[in-house]
């Protein structure tokens, strides 16, 4: 199949590109190498030493990958650009990871906040025109977060796969049924941005017929899949600062280095996670099922296990000796709450999850440590907060 | 009280602004005079022979109204101007009208999907990241729309003022209740933009705590208020285009210049109307009684009476010896569908309803023949069409 990968150079996008290469798919990656010019104005470096996307490619051919062609574009500003591939190309599936991707660092400043939305927006929006502009009948498998559904409220009831039926009382007495989208609760701006693509999925499905995956990811963990594996040049990011790292990540590096395992707030909040290995292969199972024609926008919860970011730490802390420093939350969040998830959609088409007790845990501390030399424990604070005075409280921590 | 008024020059925004000076409060003009860079492109022109922002000004001293300044700021392109604006005026109330309005004009084209998306949504994203920067203490009042509910599924249920109460039945027979931002429906890409408008309220509220108050608004009919009344250079503008003419207004001029009243579709779509003079009111009274501190936003349904087009239609033509003419439909909606709204917000903050049977339907009828000389016939059909079996089957009939 003809696949184009927006964002097929990020953490997420780099694996899946390879993984469907690997499966066979025609691959394009188009992506605007956003995510290295940010490490540049954050002053941080991967973890891992990641090769250029051109070398990257070449390692690809030299084990004997099935090869994959990059496009530089940047589909949030070359609409132009965008029109004319889709024309070219003729894709069935585009994968869509071209989005600025951290919270935190959606956060940080107005310049950020507002990159974020009009980056994310017009990405999306442009690439749903273009589909629309060039008749071309192509499948989008958006990566879209589990934080669209928020995590206050919920009390004890699961979380269904993007939409929930609820019943409407009326003045009368009557009631009536209705599937309605999940109600969207984002909690950061880069959350929200996320929650605005469900929208203009929604709208384009229904106008236009665009087929769209939209798979509500958790938030990732590990590195490499067997593929990235095979060559040191194909090594897949690792991110670990306050900004672009995610928790477990990060447990794991500060773990490697002696640093305290810093637990912001209680530690009570239950976040979903997925390893990366899995990640790759739910688009992939996406790709290879597409939606019927005329089929609503097809929602999946992305995710293999809920964890309290606290139990998370403390299993970290067990398997290597780490100590846990309780910190301010940067984050406006709910104090603790519980996270139940419906994921069967994904787990019915085959996904065989792997769980942080499955071993994997060990290999991403291996990872960590072997690179530990390369880690700046100056970039390991979080230091973006969500309102002015969390900023403030957070100041005497750095 | 200090109001800014974004898009202060436009067919809502200039009589809300005179309003709102003649109600005593100290107002500023920002606009980028987009609405009128658009007739430029598209070759049309107010039926009415408005006058320069800067002579409307003028004249609005002439007759003695308390001055206002304008200020040209692209809100949605220069954020450093409009973070300065804010800082050095400190206002109390913003009102914020300054989005592309149109839906035909935002399914026109890619470019105009885009301008419309891209335009609406950084407008407002900036307008709260600057809020937030600046620190300033206002209360936002946004024009948005009856259309973000969508007119198709509410099957006799009364559409609440922006929240509903829905039930969610859980697996184990339980149930629990929870008020929800009522769901989304777009119809088109311009109402999509405020659906979008309404979570980044939503974020931002909740985050920042930022208030705001939501105007959900019908089509807007007439012309002048009594206050536009005063000098001709005061004079609102009046569309009468395919792309920015709204019904009931096109259907005055078609009768004044006795061409056959365009009903596209069966004419069984049911939308919510309002009255300018009422429009402007409304604005006034949110901005006179802000939210509570910490209220979450505040949605009010702003509209006064509901109509079948078709009926709008027979009431013009018995008024007026008008002939109807029944075109295709360029929209994808439902062919006909009821619609009955809670406006009781609004009446209860005082609102007299200017209603169609008032009388004021014939004022409309005479400024449509006093300048029925400046109508430009070509220019009166709908050539935008949702999707492009629309535009096919449009063709024949231009």
């Amino acid at each position: 199949m003809k696949v184009l990968v927006l964002g097929g150079d990020g953490f997420c996008g780099w694996p899946s590109a390879v993984n469907l290469a690997d499966a066979g798919h025609d691959v394009v990656i188009v992506d605007n190498l956003s995510r290295r010019k940010i490490d540049i104005d954050l002053g941080v470096e991967s973890l891992t030493p990641i090769a250029t996307i051109h070398d990257r490619l070449k390692a690809w051919n030299d084990v004997g990958g099935r090869p994959m062609r990059f496009v530089s574009i940047d589909i949030a500003r070359n609409y132009a650009r965008l029109l004319d591939l889709l024309r070219n190309e003729q894709p069935e599936a585009i994968v869509h990871f071209a989005e600025q991707r951290a919270a935190p660092y959606s956060m940080k400043t107005s310049t950020t906040k507002r990159y974020t939305v009009d980056n994310n927006v017009s990405g999306t929006n442009n690439l749903l025109c273009a589909i629309v502009e060039s008749g071309v009948n192509a499948h989008i498998v958006h990566l879209g977060t589990m934080g669209v559904y928020g995590y206050g409220s919920h009390r004890g009831a699961t979380i269904p796969e993007g939409y929930l039926t609820v019943e409407v009382p009326q003045p009368d007495g009557s009631r009536f049924t209705e599937k309605i989208l999940h109600p969207a609760d984002p909690g950061s701006v880069y959350h929200l941005t996320k929650t605005l693509d469900q929208l203009l999925f929604y709208y384009f499905n229904k106008n236009d017929g665009i087929q769209v995956t939209d798979l509500h990811q958790g938030i990732v963990w590990g590195t490499n899949t067997h593929l990235t594996d095979r060559d040191p040049r194909l090594v897949n990011r690792f991110d670990y600062d306050g900004d672009y790292g995610t928790v477990l990540n990060r447990f794991l590096i500060q773990a490697a280095i002696g640093y305290p395992l810093s637990v912001h707030g209680t530690g009570g909040q239950t976040r979903a996670f997925i390893h990366i290995r899995d990640s790759v292969k739910c688009v992939q199972l996406a790709i290879e099922s597409p939606p019927k024609p005329g089929e609503k926008v097809r929602i999946f919860n992305q995710m293999t296990e809920s964890h309290q970011v606290k139990q998370l730490a403390e299993k970290v802390a067990s398997l290597t000796g780490a100590q846990i420093n309780y910190l301010p939350n940067p984050r406006k969040e709910a104090v603790e709450n519980d996270l139940i998830v419906d994921n069967r959609c994904l787990i019915d088409m085959g996904l065989k999850p792997t769980t942080l007790d499955g071993g994997l845990l060990t290999e991403v501390v291996d990872v960590a440590r072997r690179w530990a030399d390369r880690c700046d424990r100056s970039k390991i604070p979080c230091v973006s907060a969500w309102t002015s005075s969390q900023a403030a409280a957070l100041q005497p921590s750095i």
